[in-house]
């Protein structure tokens, strides 16, 4: 048997937003690799074995799907959203690199999913409907100072703004700053879009004025969206539409 | 009957990448509204019409699916890609504000899909792996100042950048100068990615160090992108991995 790995994006939340190219997969597998709460939204079935680990262990968990594939294991990782965006395709390239010289030779590839900003976005509109950029907080893996040259960057360069990883309890700081950071660079009231467990059943949108936003309204399960300073909100009965619009007056 | 508009997403055109919730909702419409191109990927079946219009009419096409709603029918407005991405979730939100009071209370969601980036950056390994911005090089809605500030500060901030739209028969200069751009600063020989006609039967992937990337590998069906000063290459028998890690040092 001739192993292979695919790293792959089971999207937000809802199953309806797993694509069939990683249903299929998931068919032929004979390993499921990932973090706990991603493993555990994959039916198990005669030959499948579940593999779930904890946070914050991706080498380990990227050597370990290697290894296996190496063996002729049909392993896929399973992300959360894309594998391509702050999640497992990186860390298992990373463990690629660095290892043994047989594991460039493995079959690898990511198939894509649907990731948390866009799956918020289309909830809310088009907040995303022009030029944006896409940023980790959680500064585990690189220094704050770059997060926050990043924020001033992308303000004076007017983006819209996806934010993954806000805040965890072992980092309460960062987003506090991220938003002071952003309230003075902006100095408007765009909209900022709080959306928790997107696509769950669990759900929650919360849209404020850049003024109002406070370090509170996120946690890990949510993702934080800033428009540009072209952002606009049309009320309505029901929840309010944030979209950007594709067009900058000369 | 109670009309509605989907903006639905495609995803960049293998169809094993098209969410079971949007093809779900083509089975329920009775209008689907888009682009040539797009349309032409949707079965007719008996009860459906399909309304293909050209490119550039976009606030037509929007106002026509939200006037179709508004009289009972249920529309689906094909995107490619994701919809909330330089595509067609923006511009029914501008028809939405400018038109008629009552399309307000339209039953309108976005359906969300594979964007072209997350899908051009999985053939390669996971270049867009870390921070990163996507930008939207066509001056037709904006001027190409703005276009150029981005850039410069995409650079400077040290994003991965990923570019819709590089380039059109009627815009054959705006890629020159972003080329020219980057290579001042970026000064360095990070990959640029060229992804023609992505997940397609024809699709086509280059990979260059930036000081040899020319204009003439990008045209309209190319999604262009530019890694990080982080960005890696993993070379191998086969098609090299490009991948940007997770960490950067202090």
């Amino acid at each position: 048997m001739t192993g292979w790995v695919r790293i792959a994006g089971l999207g937000p939340g809802d199953d309806a937003l797993i694509t069939p190219e990683v249903s299929d997969v998931l068919t032929q597998a004979t390993d499921i690799v990932g973090y706990i709460p991603y493993v555990k939204r994959i039916a198990n079935r005669p030959g499948l074995t579940l593999h779930a680990s904890d946070n914050r262990v991706e080498i380990d968990r990227s050597q370990h799907a290697l290894e296996m594939a190496s063996e002729g294991r049909k392993v896929v990782v399973v992300s959360s959203g894309d594998p391509g965006v702050f999640a497992m395709a990186a860390a298992v390239f990373e463990a690629v690199e660095a290892g043994p010289a047989h594991w460039r030779s493995l079959d690898i590839s990511v198939l894509p999913g649907i990731t948390a900003m866009l799956a918020a976005s289309a909830r809310c509109g088009a907040p995303l409907g022009h030029d944006f950029c896409a940023i980790n907080l959680s500064d585990n893996l690189k220094p704050w100072r770059l997060i926050e040259k990043r924020l001033r960057l992308a303000a004076e360069a007017d983006f819209a703004m996806a934010f993954y990883n806000p805040r965890s309890k072992s980092r309460p700081e960062g987003f506090v700053r991220t938003l002071d950071v952003l309230k003075h660079a902006c100095n408007d009231t765009r909209p900022v879009i709080f959306a928790r467990n997107v696509t769950r059943p669990d759900e929650q949108i919360r849209i404020v004025p850049l003024p109002d936003a406070t370090p509170d309204m996120a946690d890990m399960r949510t993702m934080v969206i800033v428009g540009s300073s072209r952002t606009r909100i049309i009320t309505r009965d029901g929840a309010p539409i944030v979209y950007t619009p594709r067009s900058t007056p000369e």
